[in-house]
């Protein structure tokens, strides 16, 4: 038990690095974050942040909250479900940036391997999570049932996560080709050191959960 | 038992329509494959080939090994250790078939997200390989040894398989960025097939040995 805290420890402290390179790349790099501009750059770079905070970072402390919060139920089950509920509602804002800049600039759809990746994650993700409500919280099974469904969800977050950082590796690089970012420049290597941290991040979620 | 066998061929289904979309790319739309060839570009072929038979394919199914394998020890285990060191093989040609290929071009090595990912992969797998082989085979530990390192053997098994596919999501979004490919064109789709097969490859083998 003390080591999987170790181990979550290490997955804060990258989420917590990921969440500043990405500001500081956002802010500093690139145009900053504004949903309402009329510069559809500004309004694109709420997709990266809303995509990070909910999907990834949310959805991995939504992982870890059995071991995270104070043991006493239903406390870690109750936020474990809302940081989930919380993580949909800032995929929907980032999703709707990202469809807005594409019809302000008259731009093609999920026609990318990152688009294709992430709405998938995005669906399935929303299923997950209406599934576990039902399942475990209202109405909530039987105890055998739950007993029987309990790996499958568990296996089925696991995979999520590690789409949704799939996702985001590919944004990442999708990004780094149209801004034709050379190589060795200061900016390449922030955006790579985003895609590490943002990787070490979903490893040490996933080891958090996963030495058993 | 039974489920995790309908995974599994699950597993080897995606990992053999993988295969056949990578040559069907590599052969059909782009230039072929030759190591010795003086186009450039048949030689960087080899190299997604090369690593996603070996670091992809053969490692999913060297984890896979201790449910596909008949269970006659040590048989299994050797299946296990054999197929991984087949990859490491294979992974050696292939890099050295991309660095080949940028001192023919000029181009500078090691500098993108997917590189870094790919290297970090690698040396992380041979660290990996090394420490399991004196672990469980040659000397091998004693028992009490082994059963404690086994968990992280498995969980960093596990990561590892993860991070070669955010390698291989990558590398392919980065080659859609070299080819400048357009929006629904016939080969973009066909790209992102792959990349969404070898990703259920790694949904299914991960499933595959972590219900429980």
């Amino acid at each position: 038990m003390s080591t999987a805290i170790g181990v979550s420890g290490l997955a804060h402290l990258f989420g917590i690095v990921s969440i500043i390179l990405l500001l500081v790349w956002l802010l500093h790099y690139r145009e900053g974050i504004d949903y309402d501009s009329d510069d559809g750059l500004r309004v694109f770079n709420v997709h990266p942040l809303m995509m990070f905070l909910g999907f990834i970072f949310l959805v991995g402390e939504g992982v870890m909250a059995f071991q995270t919060v104070p043991n006493q139920r239903p406390i870690p089950k109750f936020v474990h479900m809302t940081l989930h509920l919380i993580a949909i509602v800032l995929g929907i804002v980032g999703l709707c940036a990202v469809f807005k800049f594409h019809s302000m600039r008259n731009i093609a759809d999920v026609y990318s391997l990152h688009s294709w990746i992430g709405i998938g994650t995005f669906c399935l993700f929303g299923l997950q999570w209406i599934f576990g409500f039902v399942t475990f919280l209202v109405p909530g099974a039987q105890g055998p049932t739950r007993a029987r469904v309990l790996p499958w969800h568990r296996a089925g977050g696991r995979v999520l996560l590690f789409m949704a950082i799939c996702a985001a590796e590919t944004g990442l690089m999708e990004k780094s080709g149209f801004l034709n970012l050379k190589p060795y420049q200061r900016e390449t290597n922030l955006v790579n050191f985003l895609g590490l941290t943002i990787l070490l991040f979903g490893v040490f979620v996933n080891m958090s959960v996963g030495i058993r």
